[in-house]
């Protein structure tokens, strides 16, 4: 099996992603991982930092596509960039699957139209994990379609709902339908069309509507939303926890009794900061797509990267592809 | 000045409210203050509480419209709700606002047709406060219209702006628009085009589009969005609250030293709880009805309905309608 990383995506790249490169090979040998980007310039930082380069496979991209840069560049023909190559060779059966923590909106791009969509998939959907009271949910999507039909809302549950079930191993996935209250008459006409598609759908475990304050609180395994308030949900839990992150920085350093009170609290904090870090749980995957990609978070560190590839890994051993392929048909 | 309540609305009426209201009798006693409900209860928990309902006007009114009931039950002409008594003598300048902890959607059908919208006005919107790092943000719409045209998305943004300044006292307000990046080409058609309204308009300090996840950092004082993702943001922000509030709780309940530490920090996580408490900031306005209309959290204790009730004495005070209507027109 070979994963192809992208070695120049991400605000902490290269060196981070080598990094990770580096430790997944270390924690699984028999893994082919491929690093893809300026040769000269990888070779030269890894002399510079002492990374062992040689256990790793490279494929020279002269090109990159920065944060910043409008997503279309990627169609650009001329275009060498570390994602549109690694893509390519994705789309060539050179590789099984791709990790980058670059430009989300090219890489959706991109893996649409270099790698392809699966056969019947109107859309393809970003698919992060969210962190909740008994475990973990399965956001779907969390913005790469703002606006979506019902049907489309429906391959999200059922790509989600595999997804959950062999990657998270959860037996019977829930799905719930993110809206504005628990009542099958609640939300848009959009969202009550898609209820009663949801509710009919004999290829998931449908739950009903789950408002946004319960989804955190374990409502469901898998939540299927549009991309717009899919993004908010996932956007005000990060600034909701920096928020407190920052509230409680501040009263542990109050006075010398609050600065002794976080001593005694430090091993537990920093167990807790560990079960809500999302560099456990890897990176986003593209659900709709005939191989698997990866968005790795952009301020991945080199857990983050390799627990992406472990998860790029995963997803070819279980073969989700075949599977969403086979439910969807 | 006379302040209207619905005695029978929310979880933890009467009691609740009758005791809010004696507060708030307490601490501005020129206030006329009337509780509209069932005369006969009323008295009857006044003497079994031991309290002084002289103090207050009691409006009889037989029924009520309980949280589970159909929002259009306030439409049945013999309905002689609480709430829609109330309602009805706002319209009639029997009294200058009206507090209520009931039925939201109801309140929101009722304040529009029985006490009707300003001229010019589309729709009226529910307008929440949240908690930020520096203080607080004007959420204008937190779910009575799911979905908005352009147009009403600039009514709110000046509505919320003259809010924000007569009764958030915040001189210059900065208004941001609920999007998923900061682009001024992110989002929706809709979106984009909301952008562009607001962009020309003259009457608000526009600082162009928000990230959900910047909203409790403290991005803006007045944060415009449709119905739909600002209930979203509002409810996983009380939802991620929660989590961490439990979490935090089991931390401190691990062990004996984690115990100690609690003791250690007992005062400060007070003073924390006390800023974050909604029983703070009173209730949500509805802007674009005629006169003010103020729905209470439906668990309001005492605090939080004698703070509804100083809102609503703020509003009249303001002349915030009077505003609303100049900047409008």
């Amino acid at each position: 099996m070979k994963i192809l990383v992208d070695a120049f995506g991400g605000d902490n790249s290269p060196i981070s992603v080598i990094k990770g490169c580096l430790q997944a090979k270390y924690e699984w040998p028999d893994l082919n991982i491929a690093l893809c980007g300026n040769e000269d310039e990888l070779l030269k930082i890894g002399m510079r930092q002492g990374f062992n380069l040689k256990k790793l496979e490279l494929i020279d991209a002269k090109d990159q596509i920065t944060m910043s840069q409008n997503p279309t560049t990627i169609f650009d023909s001329k275009n060498e960039s570390s994602m549109s190559i690694g893509l390519k060779m994705l789309k060539n059966n050179q590789a099984d699957a791709f990790v980058s923590a670059g430009n989300t909106g090219a890489l959706a791009v991109g893996a649409s139209l270099f790698v392809g969509k699966l056969e019947g998939i109107k859309r393809a959907a970003l698919a992060p994990i969210l962190p909740t009271t008994n475990g973990r949910c399965l956001l779907i999507d969390a913005g790469a379609n703002l606006e979506c039909r019902p049907k489309t809302l429906k391959q999200f549950a059922i790509m989600g709902s595999v997804y959950a079930k062999r990657i998270l191993v959860v037996s019977n996935p829930q799905v719930g339908l993110l809206n504005v209250g628990v009542e099958k008459n609640k939300g848009t006409a959009l969202l009550q069309e898609t209820y009663n598609l949801l509710n009919c759908c004999d290829e998931i475990n449908f739950i009903g509507n789950i408002e946004s304050r319960n989804v955190i609180l374990g409502g469901c395994d898998v939540l299927v939303s549009d991309g717009l308030c899919g993004n908010i949900i996932l956007k005000t839990m990060e600034g909701t926890a920096k928020f407190f992150s920052n509230e409680l920085k501040n009263l542990f350093n109050k006075n010398n009794l609050t600065k002794f009170a976080y001593m005694l609290l430090h091993k537990e904090l920093k167990n807790f900061r560990k079960s809500m870090n999302y560099t456990n749980h890897g990176g986003a995957i593209f659900l709709g797509i005939q191989k698997p990609v990866i968005k790795a978070h952009g301020s991945s560190n080199a857990t983050a990267i390799k627990n992406a590839v472990k998860q790029a890994k995963l997803c070819v051993e279980q073969k989700i592809i075949d599977e969403i392929s086979k439910k969807l048909s």
